[in-house]
């Protein structure tokens, strides 16, 4: 298979991350993309037409995006669906806490790119307060019900992590271990796992 | 259940048209919902941190979000899962071509962001242009391999139809049915379904 992904991408790590809890990532053949608005990348656009990472390309030439439908495909390739809860009464919290992790990297993202990729004379810090005033709220729904310190690690717990990491690498100003103590206590042992130490964000 | 959506958006109006086809429409209770960037909204904000529509709470109170976890939600409620080509080859392709799909609505809504939200100073039209090349270059990809024109509707297809449904709602200059007769010959009996005459947007 081969991967599409940087490592500075919190949806690419959470892909790794989820190839290596279950035993797949030695089968990726990661191949480092760029991408950013405004960059064209009409080799890349072929692959992919949203331009997006990550994207898969399996075997048989199908084209998979995006990052939770890659860690779906690659849970069920191994047929091994724990990281989905998919037999719990929790499966349907599991996916709604792992949209949310997702819209808190897609808002942190969103914020970034308003200072990366626009330039200086459009940007607009009203645009990148209200995605902190949402990455704050959601945070605060994790801070109130964490995930369990012990236990089977979810796909939601990997995006929470990956989101965090995000912000770590981002946005180290945001202090986000000072605001959400409990988040900052529970990531600690998470961020250890090899998977998480594997796939760490370039410095 | 109650669903917190507007006409007006594509991921809402695509789990309505799941709740249409699969017969659980009356079974919503909907709230009329308007979400705009920098609009605070304190009260939708307790509801779903991330204040996206549409949002489901189900009988026991469970959140469920975002919109592909919704109508996988719907879907599994009823044990029906042909929308999701679940037992079929194609499962993950019709994934994928989802995610393409609602990545084509995401980049319309975040071109009419771009001037709908955004102070005049601010705007940007790259940013505009970066959208519609995405958007573009993912209808093209449709266009070479469109949808059935018979046999059973998938998640892609419904999703592709509401975000066409979106560009003629919020940009009718795009002309996108001169650019993609495929699409526009597709989608002729696919918005006569009832269930997409009954979700149009509001004009």
């Amino acid at each position: 298979m081969k991967l599409y992904t940087t490592r500075a991408t919190p949806f690419g790590r959470t892909v790794e991350i989820v190839a290596h809890e279950l035993g797949l990532h030695e089968d990726l053949d990661i191949v480092e993309t760029i991408v950013a608005p405004m960059k064209d990348n009409p080799a890349y656009q072929q692959i992919t037409p949203m331009r997006k990472i990550p994207a898969l390309i399996i075997e048989d030439g199908t084209l998979i995006v995006d990052s939770p439908v890659i860690a779906e495909y690659l849970a069920a390739r191994v047929g091994d669906t724990r990281l989905f809860a998919k037999s719990s009464p929790d499966h349907w919290k599991v996916l709604s806490r792992y949209a949310i992790a997702r819209g808190i990297a897609e808002a942190s993202v969103a914020a970034r790119y308003e200072f990366a990729a626009r330039p200086e004379a459009f940007r607009w810090q009203g645009w990148v307060d209200d995605q902190f005033d949402r990455i704050t709220a959601a945070l605060g729904v994790f801070e109130k019900d964490p995930p369990a310190a012990t236990g089977a690690i979810t796909i939601a717990d990997i995006a929470l992590g990956t989101a965090l990491g995000y912000l770590d690498f981002r946005f180290p100003d945001y202090g986000w271990r000072d605001r959400f103590p409990a988040l900052a206590a529970w990531v600690k042992p998470v961020e250890a796992r090899p998977s998480f130490a594997a796939t760490r964000p370039p410095i």
